[in-house]
């Protein structure tokens, strides 16, 4: 005996989910049949919401309702500095700091050999182009993930920019907030070490 | 900065779902940004006909397209016995052994005086019409989960039904298949002892 078809094809679709296994995907269909009707109707509208009411902003490659997105249009956001970030869930990471003033782009990715994919795969020549347009950018952040791809995308844009005469720089690499030295791997403390500042 | 709307929505819903905390929902809404058009659609249709589609069997309570369910409408199955389960998807695990012919019943939850839940707030009224207007039916077998809520509906549906003159079963504890002895915990040991059977 199989699942109803209208089961089945719930587990199918929550199975397309990261980390979503076959058993975990039947628990949550016979779950969301459970569900309040409500609560169901608006999970169906927000998937499709998510698709057709959002895109990427053409400047910065971030995910807006309205193009270009709400920090490409602020007049009062530093136009002279541009991060650099993998993807555009990380603009909201940098945000929420609340220190940051500047501007953002999003590469949608590194380049990552093991994957194959190359500098132009990802949204390096609209940074480019970006940049050539706009010569009062003064310095290039780049927030890549410390990561063996978005150490070698951080390396590659170094190289590219910096004969432009643009300032490259990079986050720190170190400890992390509350960090116990003897809990950390060797990799960040050898980053931390090197990166030592005089106090 | 909040996330745009269709995403902050698609989050909550995602958190709606069981084991699914803040951080994963944001994971998931991200994730489902990326999904092919398709895809999303599909997961968002399934969402809607899971709802509209199934109904709950008259009978006996299984989750199902047409009502009555196919086991219920099955002339050929053994209309002498009756399987009491928790849940609807307990069925498909029952039929899965593919040894069973009889008939089911879908109690859709369980005694539970923690949760304050009690034989009229699950699918108990309608097994004691179902049993007096179906004489033929010989042996009622309670599968309820082997969890202290599973044990108290099965002992009250025991000591209701025996007294009407039909035959109660309950499916035997003791070591699952495979089981090691020693990884196998004390109740489990001890109910596998208790119901040992002459070879």
């Amino acid at each position: 005996m199989q699942y109803p078809e209208p089961i089945a094809k719930l587990i199918d679709s929550y199975m397309k989910l990261p980390g979503i296994g076959e058993k975990s995907a039947t628990r949550l269909a016979f779950y969301t049949l459970g569900m309040a009707d409500d609560d169901v109707k608006d999970f169906s509208l927000a998937l499709q919401a998510v698709k057709q009411d959002l895109h990427f902003c053409t400047i910065c490659g971030n995910i807006t309702e309205d193009d270009p997105c709400p920090i490409c249009k602020d007049p009062t956001r530093d136009q002279s500095q541009i991060i650099v970030v993998e993807r555009a869930r990380d603009i909201m990471a940098m945000e929420r700091m609340n220190e940051y003033h500047g501007l953002y782009h999003v590469l949608n990715g590194t380049i990552s050999p093991s994957e194959g994919t190359g500098p132009m795969d990802i949204n390096i020549p609209s940074l480019i182009d970006r940049l050539k347009q706009h010569p009062e950018v003064q310095e290039v952040i780049i927030a890549t993930n410390a990561s063996m791809d978005g150490e070698t995308t951080a390396q590659y844009l170094a190289k590219l920019l910096k004969p432009a005469g643009i300032k490259v720089t990079r986050l720190a690499h170190g400890l992390s907030a509350g960090a116990d030295i003897d809990y950390t791997d060797e990799l960040t403390l050898f980053r931390a070490v090197q990166g030592r500042i005089e106090m």
